[in-house]
């Protein structure tokens, strides 16, 4: 379950809603004037919209600006990047991305995984010398419609100290995974491998409140709750925080995920990844398979039924509500945003107004107050 | 990083050492008494014995009796189990373990497995009707004489409650991947995706300590740091512990594991595991791939060194010795006790005494102090 950058309630911080389809068509109408090829500008498009409308929020259009645009601007990025294969065979692909989008990609990538696994029954891709791609499950869901489980890692910038270093060597390298079910919605799991993401450290020191203890370490590595030390050149921790609650566990799962992404892709890994100022250079892991090469499928999807349905009735502890599984809270503020619309926060509304303004792109229609 | 039940420096706590080849000897012999077949039995005690020599000893023969030798006593596990193929592709072959020793089945598969890798270049397999099958630790590191990184999943019996529920739903439901380097060690991931396994809290509760805040839950799903309390129907926590830090990752780490090794394979799963007293029905998942699909097998090997290095050579924070990679502690441990002995506890010394009077098997040479 991804997190959502906490926003304050006060007036100043009041939304704005666009619907789903006018914000994808104008990220895409930005990124084609920027140069981008029409195709690849809607998938990169859809992939940081499909953020929005799933809560990540951290990984949408808030993103658009210094992900995507300005790198677009300054040429660090490459608008119409050849995509290179490197290897392949009946079961994987290595692909180069030639530091184009990361979305663009990222989406050949998985679609070649589906099509392979749709032959072999299982397959696998990595790519090199690409860029944030967004939310990692956009490509693990990608398999569902095709009845497979897909998954998917990359490594990110890095933002994290192993336990007991002091130094930022890994990103927060998310694990994707994306299981169908029948009657029930997909199990959809997409999580960073830290405790939380950089940007809940921001959000406490905006506040000027203290963080729980294990959140983020300080510049020498060690434990600390001041938002402001913390971001000093401290970092998140790792899943599980300090040695005695499993801090080892979360690191090991980052170092996991950079050998399959960075790694095993030739792509830059740990602390070197978008080091330099140039290309980032960031590297990506796609798999899927059918689940039919262990059973029917049919069956399958309804073994995930029950367990789905067994995990949602599991009786509450005191004061919670009920046991949620994995992409209950993405899908439900998907059905919500779908018809509300997408709520921009102002912050990120002025930067959408200034990119509309200096690219010369129309801002999409958008309302004080939800739209259904 | 596994964890090693922590043992009172007492006297009465003096354990005995015995050296590795005449732990498996034996562990052998017992189950041969017991109608094992011989390879079999081997590939079991040797399982056994390369837990204990990873000090991994809550997955050694510290579980001899209760897993195994006493299943097989009472009718329990099939000591002569016949391993039935259920569907097979060049990919995949999906097994039915028929009751048997899991390590028996498990070898089986991951031997397949690689077997097809070699072949195709990367292979999965599931097995249902197992039992337990050791350290997961062990069928991931197959991979690594040939070249190849290998993943295994299993499922457990239930131990541990989702967050915000109050029943026990998933296991401690392991994440085992072995990647193999060049001058380095293996890089070799063995982690439970609970805190700290209920060893743990028992050895809490004998030495009457406080638990650390974050390890375990009491009845009703809520945290506690009374070991007594945790052990009256309570639980560990999953990794990550509160939701505040990231518990519901832990969670659905274990779903995750639960899913390919649970419901793909068609075992028991979640909450079911091992109920009802007859068969315990635990299920496996393996998968191995060689990594020259996507890059020379030497280029990956020296990238995995060097990034290696570079975690060992992160700077420590202050009080830390340095940062470890995965495996590492079970490395020294294996070094350590394969020269001075295996230290065995003497409780676990009086149930291999109990055995092997009971079975008619010698025990093996022991002494008071290490070997070497």
């Amino acid at each position: 379950m991804a997190e959502a950058v906490a926003t304050d309630p006060k007036a100043s911080d009041a939304p704005s809603y666009v619907k789903a389809d006018d914000l994808r068509a104008f990220v895409q109408d930005l990124l084609v004037k920027l140069d981008v090829p029409k195709d690849g500008a809607y998938i990169t498009a859809d992939v940081l919209v499909e953020g929005d409308l799933r809560g990540v929020d951290s990984h949408g259009v808030a993103r658009l600006y210094s992900y995507y645009v300005e790198r677009l601007q300054k040429g660090l990025i490459d608008p119409r990047a050849t995509v290179t294969v490197l290897r392949e065979t009946p079961v994987s692909v290595a692909l180069d991305g030639g530091n184009g989008l990361g979305q663009v990609v990222s989406y050949r990538a998985m679609t070649t995984v589906i099509e392979k696994a749709g032959q072999s029954g299982m397959a696998m891709a990595t790519v090199r010398h690409s860029n944030h791609f967004g939310i990692a499950g956009y490509y693990a869901m990608m398999a569902l419609k095709h009845d497979m489980i897909g998954m998917v890692f990359t490594n990110t910038q890095p933002l994290v100290m192993p336990l007991f270093g002091r130094k930022i060597m890994t990103g927060t390298n998310p694990i994707a995974v994306a299981v169908p079910c029948g009657t029930e919605r997909p199990w959809v799991l997409d999580m960073a491998t830290s405790v939380v993401p950089k940007g809940k450290l921001e959000v406490a020191a905006r506040k000027g409140v203290e963080m729980p203890f294990g959140w983020a370490v300080d510049r020498d590595g060690l434990p600390t709750t001041d938002p402001n030390v913390a971001l000093a050149g401290g970092a998140p921790m790792p899943l599980g925080g300090t040695r005695e609650l499993g801090g080892h566990k979360g690191y090991d799962l980052a170092i996991f995920v950079d050998i399959f992404a960075g790694i095993l892709s030739g792509a830059s890994y740990g602390p070197h990844v978008g080091q330099g100022g140039g290309a980032r250079d960031i590297g990506h892991y796609f798999m899927a398979f059918r689940p039919d090469l262990f059973m029917d499928t049919n069956e399958f999807k309804s073994r995930m039924d029950v367990f789905v349905r067994e995990l949602k009735e599991t009786p509450p502890s005191p004061g919670a509500d009920r046991v949620l599984v994995a992409g209950e809270p993405e899908d439900a503020a998907y059905e919500r945003y779908l018809t509300s619309g997408i709520p921009i926060h102002p912050k990120v509304m002025q930067t959408l107004t200034d990119m509309s303004n200096q690219v010369g792109v129309p801002l999409p229609p958008h309302s004080a107050s939800p739209l259904a």
